[in-house]
């Protein structure tokens, strides 16, 4: 990888630019300068923009200039659009101008043969004989989100947050964006690392590694260069936060679709499991869960064990979730006698007497955080997949139904959906109360974005098979934090 | 199982009755006699209901009668939630009034241990000398939606349609309702089989196997009598249609819950999962596969074989399906040198030259439609995940970043909008008019309820893992239709 401190004031420039020259920008609509200069712009930049094409005088009420070397300004970065047989000339002109980064939207490059190889190598040379820090090219953008500078050709604006994510495909990546978007996780900086011809994946992995703003860092990889300093830089970042990685080109007809799409060489997938393992890295089965993942560890600590506690409103649900969390490698908690006891007295005399523990329709929501609290407070549980934790705030259709049959005066119909509101309300607050104090991971699983949880900032699951793997794999971040730590402790 | 002949006659009862007795009715606000009401005259119930409460003159505007015998009408379904001690004699009084089927809501009978079994015992003894066709105890009711006889104890208005529904656990049922609503599923028929006093599930089973307006049976299952007819009943139902199942138990576990929970033992897992595929029997992995099995199924096909066809915008979603094909026993088909020779006459001379696909940038929704009828038409190619399959009509941020920056006339901006929502129609119906004629199931993989897809009837799986295991399972239901396909050759 690059000279640390270089890297890390050319990022600087990357992430935060005060003034960024566009360059490629037009009025032809259906254009990746037109559209995403309009993104840019109208997801509010803090910083100055300058459009630059040579046959515009303006562009979206902007100002154009011929080309960069006609801003009267320094720039901090400069955006690529232009076809790939203009690209060398043009970074010659931003070499000229002392342009620190460069984002290189275009394609054609190492992505499209040996033609494109040729040119791709072209562009790199060029942009590290200017000292050019380069992204892409083919790249999908970046996006960043203390400047709010947005120029991704996806149409897409992400939540902004603290995750940070490094894609090396821009349709993967983009939507981990528009999962984490239905999914309340914000982002603080995503990049598509398109071909990696300068900038490579361990480069912007160190980056968001040391970056404070950045507190868990997501990426979808297809393959590493051999050499690379990528265990190494991995290892000193899960140190501090999550890694959570998704791969792609797993098996021989994923690697050779890889090997199509971005040239990476896979290898051996075991021996790329077992490096992850060693240096605490958390691969994920999917998108999604990359996203759930972070989402869930934004707010949550690692549990220490794998004795999972399982409260349930629902019997069916207990077994269903009993059955994922051993097939995802856990352990079902064997509650201590104390625990059974104190449960026992909030339950009927019927309650299963062990865990799962299921409210067997006791619906009171004081209950279930009661029976809760019980379950965190017991030392053989280390953490809790805590089921049907919405609010029973769902009595819309109740209400519907009343309303339409008019048997009832509207006062009423009004007052029992008050009611209900407060009291669902006040369980979400208990809830969150409960999670934020609590020093052992709550997952809730519970119908999504449909109520009040969703507002509260309250992350609800929406499978329970989910919240098991999730559940399987921030124990193993947690083992390897613990073993981590043991070390540290053994060597110090 | 019941003799068939009687179970028929008074399924009919069950199903479609005209006139129905809530037994336990109330005006008492958060009472299930008053919840289940009311749901079920505001969502329409196109029979006579009555509602039966000693101490009310009338209960949501409909007159009350003292008990059942004091309705001057016959009953062809009582619907009990009087407290469990008060159930023996209800059934007595439905007895002496010919009533022919009965749903006992109310809870309190074998799960709650020995007095609550004598109890049960109690009631399917008195059912059955009766002549009463009893649903639990126990139970979360029923859905019927051709007569819009929805009497759950859940807060749902299920999605009317084909499906039908059994589940041993009514909460794992109802999500299974909620899950079809977010998805586009319809039910015909639901029932949560509670205690199975009486009824058990093959009963059911048998059933909707035979009922025509069924037209995939979906099941939710913790444990099955030993020596029941299941699998003789299962294996007659899976020549007709889908029987998608989900099990509960499948670890020790969950086993143990599932005993806790419903009573059930749980047996061999492996013994299970072997007799099932026997039986041509789908087994999800999930409530949420279930569902979308369900859904997938209902408009396609199913594959012939196993060699899939991955058609794709962007390099990494092949990558990731490719794996994940692979992963679930799929194969990546192998194209026939003409389908590659038709599809590089659309597409740029880098692209991937075999399967995946990747429309490399080619973002023309013609060139889509293309690139998918010449892979449908490949003999090497049994079934297609189509990825990206949104319309593209994701202008929503672009036009909201012009009406912010003002630097563009309205007009232009409202016909930008406009354009794009047109072509994006126009790609959703050629998409829709494609799966519709072709003999090979497409799994289409998009952002799930976002645009036009969603109102014109088109599945969009959002995740392309998902999309592999489905596949994957309706490759194994392909493989089991043709195989007892050529046994009923062979054996005429």
């Amino acid at each position: 990888m690059k000279d640390k401190q270089w890297l890390k004031a050319r990022m600087e420039k990357l992430w935060h630019p005060r003034r960024v020259a566009m360059i490629g920008a037009t009025n032809s609509l259906m254009k990746w300068g037109f559209l995403i200069l309009a993104r840019m712009l109208g997801e509010g930049f803090a910083g100055e923009v300058y459009p630059i094409n040579p046959r515009e005088s303006s562009v979206l009420g902007r100002r154009a200039y011929p080309d960069i070397l006609a801003v009267p300004d320094p720039i901090d970065l400069a955006i690529i659009v232009t076809p790939g047989p203009t690209v060398p000339a043009v970074l010659r002109e931003c070499g000229a101008k002392k342009v620190p980064a460069a984002i290189v939207i275009t394609s054609g490059f190492s992505e499209v043969g040996p033609e494109g190889r040729a040119l791709e190598a072209e562009i790199v040379a060029l942009a590290r004989s200017a000292d050019i820090m380069m992204v892409g090219p083919n790249t999908m953008g970046i996006f960043s989100a203390e400047d709010r500078l947005n120029c991704l050709m996806a149409p897409i604006s992400p939540l902004p947050g603290r995750a940070g994510c490094i894609a090396q495909s821009g349709n993967v990546g983009t939507h981990m964006l528009f999962s984490g978007k239905m999914r309340g996780l914000g982002f603080g900086k995503f990049v598509s690392s398109g071909n990696e011809g300068d900038l490579t994946f361990e480069d912007y992995l160190w980056y968001f590694g040391q970056d404070p703003a950045i507190n868990a860092v997501l990426a979808y990889v297809e393959g590493l260069e051999p050499g690379s300093d990528f265990m190494a830089v991995a290892a000193e970042v899960t140190k501090h936060k999550p890694l959570i990685l998704y791969k792609g080109g797993r098996t021989g007809a994923g690697a050779r679709a890889a090997a199509s799409h971005t040239g990476a060489l896979a290898g051996d997938s075991l021996l790329f499991t077992r490096a992850m393992k060693q240096a605490g890295v958390i691969l994920a089965d999917s998108n999604k869960e990359v996203v759930e993942l972070a989402r869930a560890m934004e707010f949550q600590p690692v549990p220490r064990g794998n004795r999972i506690g399982i409260l349930t409103r629902g019997g069916g649900w207990g077994v269903i979730t009993a059955d994922a969390c051993v097939e995802a490698g856990l352990n079902i908690a064997e509650l201590s006698p104390q625990t059974i006891d104190r449960i026992g007295r909030l339950l009927p005399p019927y309650w299963s007497h062990g865990n799962p523990v299921d409210m067997v329709a006791v619906i009171s929501n004081q209950a279930y955080i009661d029976c809760l609290q019980i379950m965190i407070a017991d030392p053989n549980v280390d953490a809790i997949i805590a089921l049907g934790a919405n609010s029973g705030a769902h009595v819309a259709t109740t209400v519907q139904s009343l309303r339409r049959l008019q048997a009832m005066p509207e006062a009423n119909i009004a007052a029992f959906e008050r009611e209900a509101q407060t009291e669902a309300l006040g369980f979400v607050r208990a809830l969150k109360e409960v999670i934020r104090q609590t020093t052992k991971p709550v997952l809730t699983v519970g119908r999504w974005v449909e109520s009040k949880e969703w507002e509260e900032g309250i992350m609800m699951i929406p499978e329970p098979e989910d919240a098991a793997s999730m559940m399987a794999k921030m124990a193993g971040y947690g083992r390897y934090l613990n073993g981590a730590e043991k070390d540290r402790q053994k060597r110090a």
